[in-house]
C-alpha cells in the first residue's frame, strides 16, 4: 500500500470517531485521533485476529486501556469488518442498546476483549492475558497458545498505583510478548502532564526492564518498525509513541480540550476541508474500506494453519485443549472434593479457616491443572501455593504467580487471565486489604468473569495485629457488589461445598471468605446434598416445639449459634440455627424456602463478627443482631470477642431481649 | 557519645523488641532488630521531638510505614522518655488496653503521627504531611512550621501502587522535606524479594527526582551522614539503607523467618550472649537510658525558641495560628453557607449537583484557608479549583494539588494533612472511582480524621459513559463503613447544609456525594434550622388524611419522590416525602424521632438509583424498594432511568403494590 493509502486508512479511524461523536453529542476524540495511524499500523500489518472467529483462541488480544477512547476500537472493529459493528452501530454510538457503548464492554464473541475505562485496569488486564498465554504455551508447545498481546494505554493508566505495580512485575517476569503502545501527547483532562508528573516514563519503564522505543506516533512505518522491534525483543516492550492528542481537529488539537471537549458540525466541516475527506458522515470510501477489508482477512492462513496445528495435536491432548478452552470442568473433579468433604465430616481436629481452603485446593492441584493461583507475599499464612510450582521468567508452567505486595494489580491480573480463557484464575490474600484490589473486583462482577478472589483473616479473629488488619465492614461492602458471590464457609464440610459452587459458576466472580483461626466441626452429619448451594439452610431445627427462635449464622460464628442454641434449648427456648454461606444464593432461592428457613414468626437474630450494614432483611422487625458496631481492637482473640460481646452468652441474652 | 554507647543504645531497642514479642508469643521482629542503628541515628542526632510535649506543632513527624514493626515504634517513645510508653506499657505489647498495639494506633498526644500497617499508607501520609508544611510554611513564615517528615519504610509499601503513586508525586513536587529510610533487607515473608522485584529501587526514585543516598543500615555514623545530606538536598530524599533483617537473632537473621517467625526464650538467651547484653528482659541500663533520655531532651532549645517565635508573632498571624492548630473554624465560616443556603432557596435555575459543591467551597476559598484540595485530574467536570491556586515547586501558598491520575496516593495524602493539622483537607473525584481511593477512606474512618472525601458522577445520571462510571453499589459499600458519614444532598440547600455539617465533623470523615446532573430545588420554603442535621426529615408531609406511604429518597431521587407523591396524593393516598441526606446521622438520633420520620404505620418505600443493600433497616417488612438491581448500562440518561424503572411511575406502582 501507497503512502498516501495508509494516511486514508487512518483518516477513516479519524472520520469515523468525529462523526460518531458528533451525533451523540459527547465522548472522547482525543485517543481515536491521535492515534489512529498507530492503530493502524498494528492492525494493518502486526496483529493476528480473524474477524470471522473473534474468538480464536490463539488471536493476538487487542485492550484499548484508555477506553475513553472506545470509538477508536469500534472505528477498528467496523472497518476490520467484525459482524457485529456495522455501520449502525457507530451510528448509535452511546445510545442504549449500541453495541457502541460509551466506554467498551466485554464482549468476545464480538470482538471486544474486556471492559476498560477506570485507568489502570486495561493494562493490568493485558499482563494478566500475556501470563496467561505464556503459562498455556508452556502447557501445550508452541504454536498452540502462542500469540501477542497489545495494549494501548495512555497518561492516566501509567499514573495509576496499579499501572505502575504492572510495570514493575511484568518487567520481572519478562513477559516478551506484552507490548503496549503508549499515546504519549502530553495532554491530560487539565492541560499540561506537567502539572502532574515530572518524571521520564521511558526512563521509569527502562528501570523495571522493559524494552522501550521512542517513535513519531503519526509516522505509520515508523510505528511499524517500532512494533517488529518490540516483538523480537525477549522484554516486555512499551512504544513511546509521541502524539497530538485530537490530531485532526484545529479547534482543539494538541490543547486541554483535545480531551473530550465537545465537537460540532463545524468541527467537522472544518476537519473534512483540511484532511481532503470529501465524503459523507459515516461513509467510508469503496478503496478504503476494500483495504481495510483485507487487513481483516490478513490472518487467514495463520488461522488455517493453526487449525491444522491443533487437529493434528495427540488426542488426550487435544481433548484437553478443547475443554479448558470451553471453560468445561474435567471428570472428577467434584468427586475430589465429595471425598473431601465426607474425610473432613469425620476429622477430629480442626484446621484454620484459611488452612481448609488451601487443602481443597491442593487437592485440585492435578485435577485442575488451568487453574492459576496469585499471591501477594503471603505465601506462608494462606498455603495456597503448596505442591504449585513459580510462575517465572524460566518456568513459564508454574502456575503460582509471586505478586509481592501488589494486590491490586494481582486482581486485574487474574480478570485478565480469566478473559483470555483457558485459565482459571485464583487470587490470594487478607480480607482487610480486599479494599486494595477492590476495583479490580468491581471489573470482575461488571463482566461477569470466573475469578475467585480468596481472602484469609476475615474478622476480629485475627486478634493481636489489630483493627487496620481486621475487616468488620468488608463483607458487607463486597455483598453491595452486584453479581459478586461471597461465600463464608462455617467448617471444612462447608468450604468444600462453596468451593464446588464456586467452581461451577462460570457467570460471574466469588469470593471466598476464611478465618485464620480454627473453624470447628458444625457439620457432624454427612448429607451427599450440597447444602450450602442454597445459601443458606438450617443446619439444626428448633426441638421441643414451635419455633421460636431463629439464630444466622456465617463462618465462624456458627459454632457461636450453636453453642448459644444448646443454652435457649435447655432453657426452654425453641431455637433454631441456620448458617448462611453465601446469602446472594439465599437470595435467589424462592420466598417459601427463604421464609421456611427464617422462619416466618421466629424472632431472628443474625451473628456475624462484622457490621450489621445488610443484615436487616432477614432479621426483619422484630429481631436482633450480635456482632460489630465499629472498628476492632489489638487484643487476643477470646479477650476480643468477649470485649465486643460475640459470645454464646451474649447471643442468648440478645434472644431474650426481643423475645 | 562513643562508638560503644552507640551500639548499645541500638541494642536497647533491640531488647526491648525482643522481650516484647517473646512475652506477646508474636510479633515482627524483623524492623525493629534491622532498622534499630538507623533509628538511633534518626533519633538521637537529627529528629527534632519533645516528649514532654508530643503535640508541638512544628515537631519533625516520624512515620513507620512499615507498621508491623511497631515494637521499633513503642522502644523510641519509651527510651525517649514519652510519657504513655513506660515500661508497663512494653510488658503489655499486644495485650487488650495497651498503647503498645500490634500496629501503631493514631494518637498523637502520645507520640504516633498516624495509624500504620496497610502497607504504602503511611509513606504517602508521610507525603501528605510534607505538603502540609510546606503550605503552612508559606503561610506563616519560616520558624513558625518549618520541619521535617521522616518515614521508615520496607519493601511492600515501595511495591504498594499507592506508594508508586507517591514517589511519582513526591518527586514532581519536589519536597525537599520529606525524607524516607528504606529498609533494604532483600527479604520479605515469602523469601528473597527476588521471588516479586528485579527493578534497581533506588533508580526507580532517581527518575522520580529524587535524592538517593545507599548506605549500610547497620553503620549508623554513615547513616547520619547521609541523613544530614538528606536535609541539606532540595529534592526529596531517599536512603537506602541496606540492613540485616532481624540482626541479631541468629537463628533468624536475614532469613525468610526473620520477618515474623515466633521468637522463643532461647532465641533471647542466644541473643543476649551474642550481643553482650546481660540484662534482665525489659531491663535497660542505667547508662543508656540516660543517654536516651538525654537524645529525648535533644530538642529543647528549639523548642524554647519556637515557642518564642510564635510568641512574637503578630498578633493576627499568632491568632490565626492559634485557631487553625486547633482546628476550630473562624468567625464567620456558617454565615457564608446561610447565606448561601438563603440564596440557593430562591435561585430559578438548577445547578448540577457537583458545581453546588463547587459553588460552595469557593465561597469559603478566603473564609477558611486552612483548606487545600487535591483533585485526581477532574479539575474541570468537578469544579473545586476555581479561585485556589495551584500548590506547586515554585508557589508552596496554592491551596490546590493537582494530584494527576492518582486517587489512592490522593486519599492517603489527604489523611497525612489531617494528622499533621493546621489544613482541612478535601479530595475531589468521579464516586465510580473512589474504590480506588477507599484504602485510604477506611485509614481515615479508623484514625477518625476530619477528611472531606467529595464525589461528582453519582449514579446512572453520568449516563452514556456507561457502567464503568456509573456507581451503583459505592454508596451503600460506604455506608457499611464505621465512623464514616456518608452526605447525599437533594439540592442546593441540602447541600450548604450538609456542607457545615460536614466541616463541623472533627471525629471522622464526611464523603460528600453529588450528581453530576442538574439538582432541581426541592427545598423551596426557607427554614433556619439545618434540617440535614438529623440525617433524615419529612421534607413533604402527607396530606388529606393519616400518613399512609412514607416514600424516603436521597440526592437526584428526592425530586422523583415528590413528583411520585404529588401523583398518589391525587389518588387520596397520604403520602410523605423523606429526605435521608446522611443514613449515619439519622442512624444516631433516639427511636421516637426515627418512628416519627419513617412513620410507625406507613409503608415505606425507598427511591435511590442504586442498590437496595442496607435500605431495608428503614423498609421494613411491608415496604419497597426503586432503585437499582445491578450495574447500569451506556445511554441517555432519561432512557437509563425508564429502562432501569426509577421514575415517578414505578414508585407509583412500587407503592401500590405494597399497600
Amino acid at each position: 500500500m501507497s503512502s498516501i493509502d495508509t494516511q486514508k486508512l487512518s483518516n477513516a479511524i479519524r472520520f469515523l470517531a468525529i462523526d460518531a461523536i458528533v451525533r451523540a453529542g459527547e465522548g472522547h476524540q482525543g485517543v481515536p485521533l491521535g492515534m489512529a495511524e498507530i492503530a493502524t499500523a498494528l492492525f494493518t500489518r502486526h496483529l493476528k485476529f480473524n474477524p470471522a472467529d473473534p474468538q480464536w483462541p490463539d488471536r493476538d488480544r487487542f485492550v484499548l486501556s484508555n477506553g475513553h477512547g472506545s470509538m477508536l476500537l469500534y472505528a477498528l472493529l467496523h472497518l476490520t469488518g467484525y459482524a457485529n459493528f456495522g455501520i449502525d452501530q457507530i451510528r448509535t454510538f452511546r445510545e442504549m442498546g449500541s453495541h457502541c457503548e460509551g466506554h467498551p464492554e466485554f464482549d468476545t464473541a464480538s470482538g471486544i476483549e474486556v471492559t476498560t475505562g477506570p485507568l489502570g485496569q486495561g493494562i493490568a488486564n493485558a499482563f494478566g492475558m500475556a501470563v496467561a498465554e505464556a503459562y498455556l504455551n508452556a502447557k501445550f508447545g508452541a504454536g498452540i497458545v502462542d500469540h501477542y498481546t497489545y495494549a494501548f494505554v495512555g497518561d492516566g493508566c501509567l499514573q495509576e498505583g496499579v499501572g505502575q505495580e504492572m510495570i514493575s512485575l511484568a518487567g520481572h517476569l519478562k513477559l516478551g510478548k506484552l507490548i503496549l503502545c503508549w499515546d504519549d501527547n502530553r495532554i491530560t483532562d487539565d492541560g499540561s502532564t506537567t502539572l502532574s508528573i515530572s518524571e521520564n516514563v521511558s526512563e521509569r519503564f527502562r528501570v523495571a526492564g522493559w524494552h522501550v522505543v521512542e517513535v513519531d506516533g503519526h509516522d505509520l512505518e515508523a510505528v511499524s518498525d517500532a512494533l517488529a522491534q518490540a516483538k523480537a525483543d525477549p522484554r516486555p516492550s512499551m512504544l513511546a509513541c509521541r502524539t497530538t492528542i485530537a490530531r485532526g481537529i484545529a479547534r482543539l488539537q494538541g490543547q486541554r480540550g483535545g480531551h473530550s471537549g465537545r465537537l460540532f458540525d463545524k468541527d467537522a466541516d472544518a476537519a473534512r476541508n483540511a484532511m481532503n475527506w470529501p465524503h459523507a458522515p459515516f461513509e467510508i470510501p469503496d478503496d478504503v474500506l476494500h483495504s481495510w477489508r483485507e487487513a481483516g482477512r490478513r490472518s487467514e492462513d495463520e488461522y488455517r494453519a493453526w487449525r491444522e496445528r491443533v487437529a493434528s495435536l495427540p488426542a488426550p491432548a487435544r481433548a484437553e485443549f478443547d475443554r479448558i478452552q470451553a471453560g468445561e470442568l474435567p471428570e472428577g473433579w467434584r468427586q475430589t472434593l465429595e471425598t473431601y468433604k465426607r474425610d473432613a465430616g469425620t476429622r477430629d481436629e480442626a484446621p484454620g479457616g484459611i488452612m481448609i481452603s488451601a487443602e481443597i485446593n491442593d487437592l485440585l492441584a492435578n485435577v485442575l491443572p488451568e487453574r492459576m493461583v496469585g499471591c501477594a507475599d503471603l505465601e506462608a499464612p494462606t498455603s495456597h501455593k503448596r505442591s504449585l510450582r513459580a510462575f517465572t521468567v524460566e518456568d513459564r508452567g508454574g502456575a503460582y504467580v509471586h505478586c509481592g505486595v501488589r494486590e491490586h494489580v494481582m486482581g486485574a491480573m487474574a480478570n485478565g487471565m480469566a478473559a483470555h480463557g483457558g485459565v482459571i484464575p485464583l487470587t490470594v490474600t487478607y480480607l482487610a486489604f480486599s479494599d486494595y484490589e477492590r476495583p479490580a473486583m468491581r471489573m470482575a462482577a461488571l463482566m461477569g468473569l470466573p475469578v475467585k478472589f480468596v481472602f484469609s483473616h476475615d474478622s476480629i479473629g485475627v486478634a493481636k495485629n489489630g483493627p487496620t488488619h481486621q475487616p468488620v465492614e468488608i463483607l458487607a461492602s463486597l455483598r453491595a457488589m452486584p453479581n459478586m458471590h461471597v461465600f463464608r464457609p462455617a467448617d471444612a464440610v462447608e468450604a468444600a461445598e462453596c468451593w464446588m459452587l464456586a467452581y461451577e459458576r462460570t457467570s460471574g466472580p466469588s469470593t471466598m471468605v476464611f478465618a485464620r483461626q480454627a473453624l470447628p466441626l458444625v457439620r457432624t452429619k454427612h448429607e451427599d446434598d450440597n447444602r450450602s448451594a442454597r445459601g443458606g439452610y438450617v443446619l439444626a431445627e428448633a426441638e421441643g416445639g414451635v419455633r421460636r427462635v431463629t439464630l444466622i449464622a456465617t463462618g465462624s460464628e456458627v459454632a457461636l449459634a450453636l453453642a448459644a442454641r444448646e443454652q435457649l434449648q435447655a432453657a426452654g427456648i425453641a431455637t433454631a440455627v441456620v448458617s448462611m454461606p453465601c446469602c446472594e444464593r439465599f437470595d435467589d432461592e424462592d420466598a417459601a424456602y427463604r421464609s421456611s428457613v427464617l422462619g416466618a414468626d421466629a424472632v431472628r437474630v443474625v451473628v456475624e463478627a462484622a457490621v450489621r450494614f445488610g443484615w436487616d432483611r432477614y432479621i426483619g422487625e422484630r429481631g436482633g443482631f450480635v456482632g460489630m458496631k465499629g472498628f476492632g481492637a489489638s487484643g487476643a482473640a477470646e479477650a476480643l470477642y468477649e470485649h465486643f460481646g460475640i459470645t454464646p452468652r451474649h447471643i442468648v441474652e440478645e434472644v431474650k431481649r426481643h423475645l
